[in-house]
């Protein structure tokens, strides 16, 4: 049996003191990167576990954050909560989920913020028609929100360049000689596909493509409402489009299995790009060209910004946009980006 | 603005005590079965919402369920969570959650039972070597497997036949005229890769089938996993097995996806089936054949042995395990199984 490792062994080996160590392992923000990089480097050396309970009692905190997310089933958050529970890992933190679909959800998140049960919570599925989201930002309690977004809230958000990647995505189709365009969309309620949707169609009517009214159907974010979307633009009874823009990958899946199952050619005959990039869409089953969200990157900003609100609760609210990156597969023939 | 509904309002609408109405939301075992179904209508019915800090405070009880999930990105662990939180919902309890493959997992999870943060906890990924799990049994403390189960342990566990079923698809090869088989097995720490492997196994050589070693490959249980194993068994330099059995559906689709890659015909040249059902096992691309886990049904058995275990803590322990279901789809050329 080794002798358990300290945190005063951590600071000896770090060159730091005691306190600097706390500060890094609860996400002060005025701590120097090279010195959090050399603090977090010893505590993964070493196996250092911060006592949790011990922390709590003294910090009067939990040590717990809460995470809403909506549709589990929906791959892209359990990529999120992954990342999410690797990153607060280091911190010493654990994580509460909440499904926002099933049972009282964001409510029950927000009483748990009330009633001190956690420090902090990260909304991955925020609406602006949300009460529970419009309570906790009115009493300040500590959240972030992460991948949906909601404009103009004083509270700290995190999204990546939905708006401008569905621009991208518009001008890649233009760029390859589609002019007749299909967008598969979803309930406007979510930030994401209202910005998705609205940069594809505003791009779209700019570079002069034809995106008819019969070919924007809600394919509900799922890949059985994607199958059924696809279904309805072709067999709308005009022209079919020749390249389609779904907004999440789920529904983009789909879309490519209700080719399949119509013999539709991809991407002979019709080009079709997802969002997201969840590992379903690199399978060779789909091949699928998609807009891929920097989920790492997005996850640590979040933490970053809801352990500084944690620690300063007045601190001015900042919203951080991180850039997309389109990633090119066999349902678009490989045909490069330019620009 | 409607009255809150209280626990006064059920018992009278359900005809029944307000004790009553306590004991069927707290999962108390002696209820009779129409009694819990009409209290739990008029709850749905009416929206009730008990008081979980009230409740907590009276019965020294946090009224939350904690789960440890391995993998997450495993679409099946949040089909699993999606059922415990629509089953644990009308109990009016919470669910914490533990990834056991990042951070400190399992023996976080015991902690917090340990010190009394959770009522109970709910194990999906268990493992004879697990020490925590050990510490949990050794301590009586109120815990369920579900899904993997350690045998001869002295706790509720709860699976599925898979043992059976896998002998069933061995016999569904060997119906159909294929002598030459091939295993797609993972780590076998897990009871459902050993019990589905050793299954087939033994089936298939009690029925005579060519079981060679060659085709016998660690898929890991991912997607990734399978697609490399059926690429070994396809190279291994002797006459490829006709049909394939991989222990999960993420390893039997990466096998689907290494069969389209390698231009093999699945079914015509090959027949593959996969393990649990999970959603993309019916998507349009895979149609892939399964062996159905019953899981609201393993879910809601296992949360009733668990709220049991809370209420009388040294009851004997109990092994629930419940049939499997072939699912036939197009993999296996869409052929009845017999029997």
């Amino acid at each position: 049996m080794t002798r358990t490792v300290t945190s005063r062994d951590v600071a000896r080996m770090a060159g730091v003191s005691q306190a600097t160590v706390s500060r890094v392992l609860h996400g002060s923000p005025n701590i120097a990167p090279e010195t959090r990089t050399r603090v977090l480097a010893v505590v993964e050396q070493t196996g250092y576990q911060p006592n949790a309970a011990a922390t709590s009692m003294r910090t009067r905190r939990t040590a717990t954050i809460g995470v809403v997310v909506g549709r589990i089933t929906n791959p892209f958050y359990p990529q999120m909560l992954d990342a999410l529970g690797a990153e607060l890992e280091p911190h010493g933190l654990r994580l509460i989920l909440w499904d926002a679909t099933t049972g009282p959800g964001e409510r029950a998140a927000i009483e748990a913020i009330d009633q001190r049960r956690i420090d902090g919570l990260v909304f991955t599925t925020a609406t602006a028609s949300s009460a529970a989201l419009q309570h906790a930002i009115d009493r300040r309690a500590p959240i972030v929100l992460v991948n949906r977004v909601v404009e103009g809230q004083p509270c700290d958000q995190v999204d990546s360049a939905n708006e401008d990647t569905a621009r991208r995505i518009a001008r890649y189709f233009a760029d390859n000689g589609h002019t007749r365009v299909g967008l598969i969309t979803a309930s406007t309620d979510a930030s994401t596909a209202a910005a998705r949707s609205a940069g594809f169609a505003d791009e779209a009517a700019d570079l002069g493509l034809h995106l008819d009214d019969r070919h924007v159907v809600d394919g509900g974010f799922s890949h059985e409402g994607g199958r059924a979307a696809l279904e309805r633009i072709l067999d709308a009874g005009i022209d079919p489009p020749t390249a389609v823009f779904a907004v999440n990958d789920l529904s983009g899946l789909g879309a490519l299995d209700a080719a399949r199952a119509a013999g539709v050619a991809v991407p002979d005959d019709l080009w079709v790009v997802g969002y997201d990039d969840i590992e379903m869409a690199s399978w060779e089953a789909f091949q699928l060209t998609t807009a891929r969200q920097p989920i790492p990157e997005m996850v640590r900003v979040s933490v970053e910004l809801l352990l500084a609100r944690i620690a300063a609760p007045t601190r001015a609210a900042v919203h951080h946009r991180l850039p997309g990156e389109i990633v090119v597969r066999r349902s678009t023939a490989h045909a490069p980006v330019r620009g």
